[in-house]
């Protein structure tokens, strides 16, 4: 079973103050959505706005990327809280993405989890319920970015929230469907070519390849490419070429 | 001349994290506006949900507070940067807020500048005008608070916002009708019955009393009150009681 | 078997910018130690140097107490991360506040983990040794104050240092020597002088009493106290009056 | 007049988090002394302890580089505060550094002040002294880093610490032997042969080349490169060799 047409997102907006990383205005021209980070784990009003506009300027749909407060973790750490708290830092993240973007003439359309937060969203119903109950609070019309078949997609499907199921591009699978821990052998993925034959496959066969060369059936809306090394950048410009050229329409899911 | 109706406004939720400050409960009773803190010079998502939820329950109308991003100085210290940059973080902040106020079920009506950031808005032209086109770039349906008189509410009536015309109870005004610095004798009044009288003429009379005692004709739509003395909440209270006794309806200008 | 002398350490200087927490001056009238928040769970570069130069008045010996990089949770929250990070975050922070006590014309004789940093510190021989390194890396002068009976201990006692073994007035301890957890039933003790009581029972014996009844033998070279509430203080003073009443010296095993 | 040896510094440790800034290890193959950002406008216990590692590994002088408490504005802006607070702000990191270049196996030699406080202690000196109070009262031994000819100079002298008169390779000096403001045409220099041609008649010459041509006569320990920028540090690269074909040792002042 074919998909015809998906979208290409990455985390974009990633510095603070004096700091940058990744090289966003290239992948703007790559991808179709850009998941915003809003303060808390990166990003400041200022980047917040600027990259807001760049994505306007494109025709990218933007997302509310909201993470840990914890700037210098980059919101890879896991922080233990009780999930009102997290519930509140979410709502909180995407009300100021939602502003910023405002100012920039664009407007959010879906919001992502960033980086440990993502990951507890994933595997514990609590935390990804606290997400979307933070996502239903401040607007009922966000999609909520998951990986598919987890508890993070079982929330926003709770929630009333419409999901949009991601797959990453350069990512092994565990057989759980979860990814395989970055430490592991294998789990990052680097050759450009092998990252879109991979994702082509999976789009066009509509599941995630695991470890072990099985494909587990799931719904994919939205690919995830990311753009902070050299490596990285021509691997996204691989996957939406290969994508175009296996005559899959490259197209925001809502927004742009 | 006098005016039949008067908004009582304070500035609450200025704690973070573990701390706490001023004594928002008792306030809340007093007051008909709550101006919550942002997450910039105080305040973080709990706090600020929890404030606004506390709102909501008495009918109190609440306003964005924000500040500079300076938690350590309080918001109080000049911090010199672009305007740009002014314009963003007051974004950045009410839509927090806006967030904050939706997960608690309650609904942002308006935009008060903090410390610093205000004192600057009142007296440079060029901030006053970043900071309404901040609150106009979010949501033109929020009004202004602003000192009656000054730059920030013309910048106000060139954004096009509603202004709300304020006057604080335990300060004394200089002749050109700023604030008399905090430093200057006289400048804070702490006697909660002078309080209210001089509350009660301001709005009866429809101006500000300077040092020398001169009126200052100016429209007044809400009064500044504190509480985060014991002191302080009896004058507060004082105000509240001196108003209602004349015959002024103390209700919120919006939003309750 | 009865010490003959003790010390009393409480955690001061608790605030950060215009926020305050604790009776800091009260409780100086009362210890003997008193263990300093370095800026990285709370305390600030200004509060630090007050704060020391207010234990130098009282001939009160100083320690630092590093926490976790966490203001907003105060230093409770467990914060996953490399040790090596925990022991480079350890030592800046005694470093400050050595520096902050030369200001004050005062002395840093001891460290003391903080919070969730002490917990891991009690339980996990990997983290209790990178405090230790972290501490013997800045200087082998330096004690370190720890839970006795524990990873902690064990840690001191490589490293090479001087161990403070501390117990604590008001909480229960589970059967294993840890101190109950918060939530359950009893871990915390309220009535001043049931817990005056049980601190001169502990230290005239020898070791701590546990939830059963059951006395625990260690060593014991200083009692923590608190001072956030009104009723803390009041038990701080009855713990140092029962010991006096005892026999018992009370006075700082270093540095005052 | 010639001098014949001569130190050259350099900013480093500029990163934060996951971030980073400039390219400090092949800077530390060009320069005699880094001065290390001590986490308020950059820099984390990781990032020093590491930085401080390298330095060492190459014979490298550190001094501790403490700035505004302002990540997010790098240190760059002004932000006014009582000159109490900048004193003991400064200690703190002083302190830090110290405990990391610990840890790091190094030793700090001096202090050299960033961006805005810097500039704030050339200018007024109220802030001069507070910065040389801050080192005389964590280290007497610890040598200043000062723009010769201004108010921090006089303030090093008047707290009797060695003071290191430092030149900038590739700024514009004002007839006053301030920095040309970075705003002014001319006021940093790029081209990597011009700037070492101008450092090496400035060390030569005893003086500072203000845009008129004028030669300034004041005393040079050690000259300012950046590495920031490829073109920065090819003319860092420049400096040294300038200076060594010219037959002056190039070498830190203290502490390698």
């Amino acid at each position: 079973m074919s998909t015809a047409r998906i979208d290409l997102n990455a985390d974009l907006g990633e510095g603070y103050g004096p700091w940058r990383l990744g090289e966003d205005e290239a992948l703007l021209d790559v991808v179709t959505s850009a998941s915003i980070a809003c303060g808390f784990h990166a990003g400041d009003p200022t980047i917040m706005v600027e990259t807001a506009a760049a994505a306007k300027a494109r025709g990218v749909a933007i997302g509310a990327h909201p993470g840990f407060h914890d700037l210098r973790g980059f919101g890879r750490r896991v922080i233990r809280q009780p999930v009102r708290e997290i519930e509140r830092d979410v709502a909180y993240q995407i009300g100021a993405m939602q502003a910023c973007a405002a100012l920039a003439g664009h407007r959010v359309s879906y919001v992502k989890a960033h980086g440990a937060l993502a990951n507890l969203a994933n595997a514990e119903p609590e935390i990804a319920e606290a997400v979307a109950r933070a996502v239903a609070g401040v607007d009922r019309g966000l999609a909520l970015m998951v990986m598919p078949g987890l508890a993070a997609e079982r929330a926003a499907e709770s929630a009333g929230l419409r999901s949009l199921r991601e797959i990453y591009a350069d990512r092994a699978y565990a057989e759980d469907g979860q990814l395989a821990p970055r430490g592991t052998p294998g789990a990052v993925i680097h050759d450009a070519e092998a990252i879109a034959a991979r994702v082509l496959r999976m789009v066009e066969e509509g599941g995630v390849l695991t470890a072990s060369g099985q494909l587990l059936p799931v719904g994919i809306d939205t690919v995830c490419v990311h753009g902070d090394t050299p490596g990285a950048l021509a691997a996204a410009r691989a996957v939406r070429a290969g994508l175009e050229r296996a005559g899959i329409a490259v197209e925001a899911c809502c927004g742009a």
